[in-house]
């Protein structure tokens, strides 16, 4: 049942050398459609549009997280410290469920389940348990209940929760890959940590993962690089600028479908969304490239709302943006309104506020659950929570730093009266000191 | 006229650290959409279906060749050396031509090209030459005549030819930049060389670029390093096979619908091309994202030629090869064909030659027009070619070395009887065992 | 006077790929023989015995540390930022001094001036100052208060204070170079930050050096990058255990000295120091070859504390150590020492109580003068200390976190009864489990 | 007897990540005397004159090595490939013979050797085989045969060639560590290849180690990496130059022992070396710091041969060089000797021919036997040599590029009169004018 492949089979990979594969069911899961779909869904979605070689996939670290899986459970094999040996469904059950913990994602994830009510996770579940999937149709050869208990690992309920929290804690495979993966595709420098020491300093602890004292340091600057790209790539505000400008193509697009516009071209593929009749067939179709060509060929329709936030996002005319405080700012909100009402911009799709929540430790990404947290084993063997022992994580920790923005178009020369240009930099600019 | 921007600009690159832009020239040629639609165009086409991460643009590549180009002009600026400062038309002649050499290249470049007799080069120029793109535009607002020197660097035939051997010699900026780009997103570790070296011993000398003559080791390593990589990345057997299917898949949709089918869903975007009626802003509209937009659709059209091919790209299940020589092996390739016929499949897309030329210090990439050599300046300051110093250079250089292969379906279970499939796997397995 | 060396040298570094020297200045201080002798002295001291391969020179850092100087001060140089042009006298007193910063360090650095109370930035000055050496005579070349000056800024008077800033503050280009290459050459992964970014938001204010508000988080970065480095590297326990040791070495050999006890073997380089009679040129006589010299041959010597002791550094048989309060614990210190006094060991020489006060950022290392702290300049001009802005700076800023530890040998049984070696071990396990 | 540790312990290292150290063997040969002096010894000799950040010990080398060697032996475990599973004594001969294979090495090498006679090979085998050494005697602990088992895989004759082929063949775990390591001290960048790949297409074949023809390129990159670093580094000029000052020290010092001079301070360390008395316990006292030590206090002997050979070395003030011809350059050598005896120079030890043999591919280094060379196992089984299946590796392979130079002092003129000052320059312009 367990069936290893004659030869391990490597995939070339930067962040970790090379992904190894010694199990056929593993090998058959990265064949199937459904994995390879994620080859065409960027990983850090609109990001590139700030960092231009943010181009990495979800399907890469989909392989990542599943590598890191793989090695975690190597590292205390001889003395069967995780007890899981490798000649167990067990195993198979982590391996699995590390790759396919992201197969629900859809294209430009967050944005997209808000405007269209999906939630990738039950995507994910769904795709494991569907018995019209290739990923089910393979898990189910290792036994019938096999795909239920991957499809419990990804919603937490698992028995066994050193699993779980091998893959959705506050310091899990997901995490350690996707910082070093985002750091090396995007090219900055915060997202380094010491893996292999991280690793060596893992350990089960009952039902849970715990880190031996002496490995403290080590998951500090872990969380600290976490909190490093938060601030500095994850909620960067040109790539907000790039969110708020699809949020608004997938509204207008929408509103336009339900009040009975006529596209120039079909949009079949997307049908079932604005009706809210999505099945999994259809949801499986959409990827990046769906979106994008839509957005291409919405350039041409006749709505000019919707025609010029595609050619934003496509010619990257992004939205500037200054802070908003809702309890002081909400005149010059309804001033800035008014102003570009008047110039000819409806600011329905054209003002907009976004507020980015900052909680580098206690949450994974906004809209997430709480995640477990990090949990440190004293020589004595009594469990300390990360943030009592360490200050720095302390002081940010359960912190929510909110940060509000509002994004609006500058470029507006073509449409606005000199006057109106002028009243409207005046305003923005009265509100930009008043933030000094 | 020559405007630097108020404060440098700097964009974030893993290759160079920084993109660094002082010129407004320059940031409003980033801007445009021409240049912008290089984000959705793939550097490597379909090799990433081999190894997973190279997924990055030639947009980033584009910014690349720009920072090298300027970081060369500026090594010897003290001296004038490259008598090119940085306050001269001619300064931003070099930089635009560097940013803009590849911005007429279209999805599955190469591909593309042999189906529908397309050329990017000549797509390049008439992007810097007509008036109606953003890029001429921007490049006229110079002088009238700008343009046109920019093009002329292009296709190689502007006066000063130091920057034309800058941009299109064996040593230029676009090669050294792909090199080390291309092994950064690959992950293999065959593309480095000493870049600051070799900016350092290139020199003008006449009308032409030349290395000086204590360079020549790390010239030598970079040549080697050329080599590896298309030994082990660009030459890889299943990047061709992904070429062959997608090739197959061109030429199928093209012949039906020529010969009148009826497609499913619209294919507007892509007639221009099967009519061969294509304007540059017919050209400018295609990307990755179109043509697998595509691939996507055509998964579920009627014709099971066109449907299945698309299907195998997707989900990447590629064709399998062996090695095929012209002289011997002809009675073994028709054999081939007509099982496959008999089984069902039509041998013109099921069944197909594919000959890649490896010439790494001859010639750039096959079907290119020869580059200029690499020429080491002596002490005496004679010149030699540089495969008349090195003897490893020599031992690569103008040897033509092909290596054919066929290309064929192994996954045929559901339509082949098993007495077909024994006959296949035979003739295969005895072909194979002749080559040993 | 400002004399350009014809063409730029370089020499290779890993850290900052090459060392450019433009100035002939700079070379002909980069060939004295009192810069040469840094090649003898490591930066870390004896860290190696801990990461092994921290064995760089104050050399290769001194090197680096003048290359970040010359880039700091090449990148305002269009706008003439740092009012220091490259063909001033200004600008060679900065060189000079990051490049002299820690020519006047010994062996052994820290604990050597504890035992025979030299101060090495004392030195530093003498060795610009003095005229007998080479480095002053090349600097007097300049002119004949050119010493002076750079010997100023080494003690922080110089009257441009921004000089004495970028050499010696909490963010300064001796911090940055060692950062960065510690990190390297111990291969651990905590130093890293984006230097790039850094140089690029640092920017003179008045009369000192401040850092523009959006480079707020490259700078806390490397705080935190100093903060792990002390954790994880400065202050590794093993690291102090051979400082323990090499302190009683020299303390021992200097009392045996001072008795009149007869050494087998010359120590003439020595006796200026066990006497305090020490010149200049006796100083600059003494590198890490010198004292392992005589450490190797005092292994053969009569004493056998000394023999011991120095026994012990050369193979690396360090002390062992556990956690000490001096508020509680002085009954088992007392007993310690007695209980090792019965087996025959001199508690003077063996154990050994060692305090490390840990001050990321407020101090530089214990001992040294408090450095000027970082200064955000926010958008409206006004000034803010660093750790008023960054919680987490404030989090680990001026809290004294001083860890005490007693060393003591635990290969004691040639020597100890194994009634003895019980009586130890239950008292040192005794205590450590107090310490849980 | 094969004890393995209770827990796996680790040591941090730049090229490896970390050393594991599974084996209680293992752990206590890494802490003997014997090992623990390769700490003061450097890997690359005096190139850190050349590369000032190869300072880099050959202890941190052989942890290197053993290291790959263990990994080599994890690779294949699975399918116990390699015939040697870790719980047997014949894993252990590996792993000790990686660890101790260069612990007879002492300072200085090569040039050492030269002027006094000893071979590192025999003092390694004399480490491991003589009773008084810490490392015999742990190694005696696994049994009485053990010893003798690891010399012979040292010299060559142990019966296990697939072991020795590990160790000393053209690509043994000895050159994969010295190539990264190297370039990764100097700083360069050629030394870089894909040691995973390699290592993954290793295999025994009967009874010898060989290459899986699907590996041919990655090895081909390995000797290009190596022959770009015997080109850059490790026969650069000036790290000759340094070689040649080193090399007359020896012999002038043991020429005044020799000849009865009286030393100024005591030399006891060396003169078994000038008398050829040499103990095993006598040579086991030699390092670096050893022989700088010497160098540094000879700088004030009387003879002022001697001592100006010393202040040269010491202070960097290195020979120059040109090429020479033996066949054509006899008249401009003694013209040159009889020019700087005329100015007061010993020719004998001032005018040096030195020859440098390249030979990258067929011999290790000057002076070594013939390694085994590379062999490919094609898919067929048949066995196929290297060089020739790759043009590349032929084009360098079994050619003697035999670099031959004159060395000289030109910085003379104190002692030089200002006509011989001109004749000596004249001479030395039209000599290599004549090169050109």
């Amino acid at each position: 049942m367990i069936n290893k492949l004659k030869d391990e089979k490597v995939i070339k990979d930067p962040i970790h050398r090379y992904i190894h594969v010694q199990d056929t069911l593993i090998w058959s899961l990265i064949q199937t459609k459904e994995m390879q779909r994620l080859r065409r869904v960027k990983q850090l979605g609109m990001t590139n549009l700030t960092f231009p070689t943010a181009e990495h996939s979800r399907f890469t670290h989909s392989l990542g997280v599943y590598e890191i899986m793989r090695r975690i459970l190597g590292i205390r094999e001889n003395t069967n410290g995780w007890a899981i040996t490798k000649d167990t469904e067990e195993y198979l059950v982590a391996l699995s469920a590390a790759l396919l913990h992201d197969v629900g994602h859809g294209p430009f994830s967050h944005t997209f389940e808000a405007v269209f009510d999906t939630d990738h996770e039950e995507y994910t579940k769904k795709i494991i348990l569907d018995p019209h999937t290739e990923v089910n149709q393979i898990l189910s050869q290792i036994n019938a209940d096999f795909p239920m208990k991957v499809a419990k690992v990804i919603d937490k309920s698992y028995e066994n929760q050193v699993i779980v929290n091998l893959i959705s804690s506050q310091i899990d495979a997901d995490r350690m890959d996707y910082l070093l993966r985002d750091a090396y595709f995007t090219g900055v420098s915060y997202g380094t940590f010491d893996i292999e020491r991280i690793l060596r300093v893992m350990m089960p602890f009952g039902n849970t993962v715990v880190i031996e004292e002496k490995g403290m340091h080590a998951v500090e600057d872990h969380v600290m690089s976490r909190y490093q790209m938060y601030m500095q790539v994850y909620f960067h505000p040109v790539t907000r600028s790039a969110e708020v400008i699809v949020n608004q193509i997938f509204r207008r697009a929408k509103a336009l479908y339900l009040k009975g516009y006529q596209f120039k071209h079909e949009l079949f593929l997307l049908i079932p969304f604005f009706e809210r009749t999505v099945s999994l067939a259809d949801y499986l179709k959409l990827d990046d490239d769906v979106m994008r060509y839509h957005f291409l060929i919405w350039q041409e329709e006749e709505d000019s709302i919707l025609r010029d936030l595609c050619s934003r996002y496509m010619n990257r005319k992004l939205f500037k943006y200054c802070d908003y405080d809702p309890d002081t700012d909400s005149v010059f909100y309804e001033k800035l309104r008014q102003l570009y009402q008047e110039v000819g911009y409806n600011p329905e799709y054209y003002i907009q506020i976004h507020s980015s929540s900052d909680l580098p430790y206690d949450l994974y990404r906004p809209g997430k659950n709480q995640r477990l947290p990090i949990t440190i084993k004293q020589k004595d063997n009594t469990l300390m929570e990360l943030s009592e022992c360490s200050p720095i994580v302390k002081a940010i920790s359960g912190k929510t730093k909110t940060d509000i923005k509002i994004f609006y178009p500058e470029d507006i020369e073509t449409k606005a009266t000199e006057k109106q240009m002028i009243a409207i930099k005046k305003l923005i600019s009265a509100h930009k000191r008043s933030k000094l």
